[in-house]
């Protein structure tokens, strides 16, 4: 198999991977940029995340077109990846999500911090982007170039921006990587929910404990554990909702119940 | 198909979608009006929404009595539908849910705000509909025009209303738009109940965001992707439920194990 | 089918009913008062009320001991049932449960109050029974008629108590109330609880509404819609649990998988 | 079988049961003191808890290595349970868990405390072990004996110590006794988080309700029901991820869909 295509199926699990975790539903999307051409990053067509196929996978540039123009209908929010991989030469994996459990501390002045060993990827500082800050009253969804790019502002140098009533864009130096910290958001945000309500103070991670982890190799198991752990996550879902039985048999063929 | 059938059809579906997203489960309802005759609205008769079938469809008039007298019992609380469809000729599509993260904000003096994009659809104000203002003490179920006419004008021109104790109705220009208002209504409200316990300011949608959202054109992947992954959801389920291998099978050979 | 067979199979599908909507884990259970003859009453032998079946029904007198001795292993806590029976006449049916949504309620000193109309059932005041009040140190489980007589002592003339760090306990006129009030009660707890943090007032439900409510008909859809969306769920699942191509099958074939 | 063969698939099935209640999920493990050497334990190679099977289950010295060297990777964190076995002669079973439901109080400066009678075994005092204070920063992860000997400190004679940011490690006298401190340790720490919310005081269990429920013998339905019905939920669920007509095939059959 070629990079390019042992990517695109890693891109497909990982579109399975955040709907059966419930990091995204009917929206939400995850890319990564092109590993022959860093000018270039690939993302599906406008689908739900779970059901995501190889063919719908598409290639496009930094301007958020898709490089074969009059194909599938893309995402009216490709453009926040555009303007991270443009704004990031550092980063190759983006998530926009828009977890419940994440969405309290984007209407909210308390900040989001990162408490949990396992959410470490989050990084020390997680900034809010309001889109009314720069362009005033819209319809809240990132639909050019231009949001885009003042998003990538406000994200700067952190691995992840809350998006004001809205959801979160992480990034990673890898697609696991990004992964992990799109599942391990919501956990740190519910947790760091729960322990204000205890009404004690409350420990987050210090910045040297987040330095150190972040040198996690991504050979680890610390990666390579939870990648396997949800993608069997992934099969066995599918497999009850099919059957066993009907392993062996096609999706066209289960669908119409041959 | 007819546009008739056609309509009845999607209502069934909402019904399980419904069902399958934990808006509605034993009680809760929803009613489309009659495409060809907007002195009438489709509704099932008194079943649970995950069960409902075709068959189940009945016609009512404004006076909520099914127009075919002596059919299949309908649903006690058919009165609210009735009332909504005569005061709003804008409305096509009416539920009725008593989902249980909305219910908080039905005993609280605290009003619900919408906070989310996805939420929009709720609008700018929600108010309470209290049964007691007005008819005192009863069993809290809207069993007469009258007290549907009530609730009508405490919904006034609004998406939702709450029902102290109770739940909430929530109305649409199509069916979609309604059950997406029903699903993230939800949502809504405990991200914002979360955002709360966080102690600091809390950002809701501004009306000029929730107008520019409003006109977002009904063909928008805003609305058919989530209907497409709704439906899909539905699909799944049923397929877990049964098995892919039966899913030729009617339902009745299904269930007497043949 | 004789009258006792018939409440015996409904007392079996009442075991599965609160498994399936998670009232009762491992541990809780639900009686009803023999039809036959008041000064017994139906239980299962200590098993996980979702496995109970037909044959595990045993038949105890108001002692709580089995009627014939040397069969099957009781429950430690049928008690319970025996002392609710000998103190109230009016009960035909006892669920004890440890639902997780009612646990904050059993250890604070902030009343249970009813909030929703589906939880009407549980009436205006809900006691907590301490069982360290009279007995000190215990392990905080009923072993004796001595501590059921006093917890009914506490339940007085009340729908449910709720115990001590333990659960509660709920009684009704008829299975299928007790049923719903089992249900209701932990969700009642949840929304009150949900609406205390909001921060403003709330509206329990008047006293006058719950006598209105509890003169609904044992036949009304308000009970007959639920046993029968609760039967559906329990079957259900079993469907999804052993594949629906399965399902004439007997239980023992299908464990050998035959 | 032997005393070692049938301990080993106790311990297979404890992985399965600490998965299946969501206790773990990737991460997480759990061991048992070897029965024939008590200056030896057995643990599962790095694998997550859901998918460990016999032939994973690998033998430790005191050191924390395998006594076998070369053969499959050993769990980075095994070290904890070398700590707790070699501090501790009375503890035969040891789990390390994130549950989610505990991770609130292992940042917070308020202290969990048992309130409900099913969580006794965690014990009246439940310290919190924060690596920082001995080691300063790290990656939060028990990487070596002398981190594993620092937390065995923390820990005393406690069932239970807390990990900052991280998790905990929970001890107890058999496999099932810890296992179900494990699984009732997140929802005593829900409940009282809860209670707490109500705004009232709350009453935990007393010193001397623990030490009574202490006494329980290990061969009380309190521990063999719960034991059976955990296992029959791994069973069932395991049932409706291959469908119980393909129970007699064989994993690899099932999984190439013969």
């Amino acid at each position: 198999m070629s990079t390019l295509d042992a990517a695109i199926q890693d891109l497909v699990m990982a579109n399975h991977i955040l709907a059966n975790e419930n990091i995204v539903d009917a929206y939400g999307h995850v890319s990564i940029r092109h590993p022959d051409n860093p000018q270039r990053f690939l993302l599906s067509c406008s689908r739900s995340p779970e059901f995501v196929q190889v063919d719908d996978i598409l290639e496009f540039g930094m301007d958020g077109e898709p490089v074969v123009p009059g194909g599938k209908k893309p995402y009216l929010e490709r453009f926040i990846h555009a303007g991270v991989y443009a704004a990031r030469p550092d980063v190759h994996a983006v998530i926009h999500s828009h977890a419940a459990d994440v969405l309290p501390f984007t209407i909210s002045t308390r900040p989001l911090q990162p408490v949990l060993n396992t959410a470490s990827g989050i990084g020390e500082n997680v900034p809010v982007w309001d889109i009314r800050d720069r362009f005033g009253d819209t319809n809240i969804l990132v639909e050019s170039i231009a949001q885009a790019d003042d998003l990538a502002r406000t994200l700067a140098g952190n691995s992840v921006t809350l998006m004001r009533g809205h959801g979160f864009t992480a990034v990673g130096r890898t697609l696991i990587e990004v992964v992990k910290s799109a599942i391990y958001l919501p956990l740190n945000a519910r947790v760091m929910l729960a322990a204000l309500s205890l009404g004690g103070e409350i420990k987050p991670l210090s910045a040297g404990e987040i330095a150190i982890r972040l040198k996690t190799p991504i050979d680890s198991p610390a990666y390579t554990r939870a990648w396997e752990y949800w993608t069997n996550r992934v099969q066995q879902r599918a497999g009850a909702m099919t059957c066993a039985c009907c392993a062996g048999k096609s999706d066209a063929d289960r669908q119409e119940g041959k």
